[in-house]
């Protein structure tokens, strides 16, 4: 039995994870988990999957837990902050570390994983976003896998999973276009309650408005990138609005693999796990006897301008993407909190690109300190400047 | 240089080998080609590609072809009749042997090219309908490959190409639906030119006309379940208009892998060469940059009964699918000679397979003599039974 360890064992990524692996008894044992302020979710983890070590946003949370934990076998170490998190992801025994804390936090305590030679099932995009190259290359000098958990990757890599050695002619990443592929005609009129309501998938509040921005796509793209190792000019994004087929290969040949799926994030979760056998189903088969249609149509930029900026990032390169995710998740943050409107999102990212002159090899530290100042920019910016404001609902 | 044999060199698929080899120069040598009666296209193919071993269908083929033949290069070997088709078919040296005889015809020098060690690239359906059993013992016994060349098959090859070991839990084979799918409302209204317009694929008449009863489709489910072993209540149709996916299959997690292209069957054909490897593309690419919609339905089994003929004919198994195939070969040949209506070939598919009892288990000689039953039964129903008639252009 393999030992697993789950950062952000709380989030949306986090709890399915957790149910793919109570369906699976035998497969994995939970050997760690690692939350954020939910301690008392993370006091019912534990009294199911018996960690041997946990860790908690801070000390108050840690507090709260040791004195909700029942009585019940053998407590796990409880440990908080960014020490915590670092103790869970370097768990001696455990062969998996998933890594699903939302945005840049995630980054290093994934690398401390790979640092003490941990396979990484990677559900965290910003980790390749903002330090690809130094990720992958650690990867390489350790000699562990980076296996891929967002649905669009694992796609990629099932289809890839007989795939002769070299990489595919070109990666087609598709994306359902998020709630706004036609509708409203002017997206300022977009509230935070419509961009909440994605039309396909069930995820969490940071990816849900990234994918009704489409920067989802444009991250996603980056992550695909470091993953396969194909060129960014051969990935192409592609509007799928139905989200059954994840994404798609195309050879050489001109023959074409795709991988589809109901839209469900415990499929590739199971499958990081299950690779490369598949184990049965944690989800739904598609129905096929009821007739089905599946749409493909270009983006549209224009309507979605963060597609664009981060296919400039991406360019770019260095720690122009990280910070680009730096200042997507404050932007994304000040929408949440109706501090900036829903185009103003691309605005505001724009303006901290443009004020960003990139380095490029980037240490971790150099990588940790744009993000730092992405965010510290993309701040006062939202404080002074005039940018798109929040409609009310 | 691996040594290469084609049977049917002048059919379609023939054809379009030869064009693929000829684009890859360096990777194949023609070692031999049988043809039928078409003697100037061997000649031509002979000049061009310089075979050391052709065979044509009658001692006056083989006649002109000696009397035609260019001066320049060392002439071929010159056979002709059943015993030709089998002096190609084990052609010392060759390491493949592409079975793209029409028919029944195709099953016998298939059998014997297995006995002398060939891998078989099989675009000859009825090899697996008629003797799938004792084909795929026989390629196990002799260590010997069996690779598809069929679009579907091929796509389901190429889906299960990095699937781990066992029987995927489901193939979906995709059907265009034939010109007919939908109009005319009557069937018996049917003729032969518009029976021969295929909307997606250009291919011999014989399989044109079995897509547009979709016994084609019966047939490939029956090459499937040799093929790749999956039982056939586990083989689903699905009717796809598009013809883009060309077909599917269903892991035991509720993953599907596809494999889609522009319908081209130069596309099988090269991969069933270049397989486990890719090479560049011997046709188009799909085009993405425009809105592309794929639609799926069940199939309806009341407007095409063929379908219902074949699954009930694998299903009984033995010598039936054998009975099944050499009927309707007689039916839409009697078709095709306006002899017999296009609603009329599933009848008179259905009373041959009335009257057959199914021998199981069956010998080359059983499977045959059940064949030649089947077709002279077939015939004397024609000459002597009220059936629907062909209608007149």
């Amino acid at each position: 039995m393999k030992e697993i360890v789950i950062l952000g064992s709380t989030g949306s990524v986090g709890r399915q994870s957790l149910e793919v692996i109570r369906r699976l008894p035998g497969r994995y044992r939970v050997a760690g988990l690692a939350a954020g302020r939910n301690w008392r979710l993370l006091a019912e983890q534990i009294k199911q999957f018996h960690p041997r070590v946990v860790s908690l946003a801070g000390p108050e949370e840690a507090r709260e837990l040791a004195q909700h934990l029942d009585g019940g076998g053998r407590p796990p170490e409880i440990h908080w902050g960014e020490e915590g998190l670092r103790a869970v992801a370097t768990c001696p025994g455990a062969a998996v570390v998933l890594s699903a804390v939302t945005g840049t936090a995630g980054l290093e305590p994934t690398v401390a994983a790979l640092m003490a030679g941990k396979n990484i099932a990677l559900a965290n995009k910003e980790t390749l976003v903002a330090a690809g190259e130094l990720v992958m290359g650690l990867a390489k000098a350790k000699g562990v896998r980076i296996l891929p958990v967002d649905s669009e990757h694992s796609a990629v890599w099932q289809c890839l999973s007989g795939a002769p050695p070299g990489a595919p002619d070109r990666i087609i990443l598709t994306a359902s276009g998020g709630p706004f592929l036609h509708e409203p005609a002017d997206l300022s009129a977009v509230t935070v309650e419509m961009a909440l309501a994605h039309p396909n998938w069930h995820m969490g509040r940071k990816i849900t408005i990234d994918s009704a921005t489409m920067m989802n796509k444009g991250l996603e793209v980056m992550e695909a990138h470091w993953l396969f190792g194909v060129a960014l000019d051969r990935i192409q994004v592609l509007v799928h609005p139905e989200s059954i087929v994840h994404s798609m290969v195309e050879f050489v040949d001109g023959a074409v693999l795709a991988q589809l799926g109901v839209p469900d994030m415990r499929l590739p979760i199971q499958y990081a796990l299950s690779h490369p056998g598949r184990w049965p189903g944690p989800v739904p088969r598609l129905d096929w006897r009821r007739a089905m249609r599946l749409t493909f149509l270009p983006p549209d930029t224009r309507r979605f301008p963060c597609l664009k900026l981060a296919s400039a990032a991406a360019r770019t390169g260095g720690t122009m993407p990280a910070v680009l995710n730096a200042a997507n998740e404050v932007a994304v943050q000040a929408f949440l909190d109706r501090r900036l409107g829903f185009t103003g999102i691309p605005v505001l990212v724009e303006r901290v690109l443009d004020a960003h002159r990139a380095v490029s090899g980037a240490s971790l530290e150099e990588i940790l300190a744009a993000d730092a100042w992405a965010r510290e920019y993309a701040q006062r910016a939202l404080d002074r400047e005039q940018l798109p404001c929040c409609r009310r609902d």
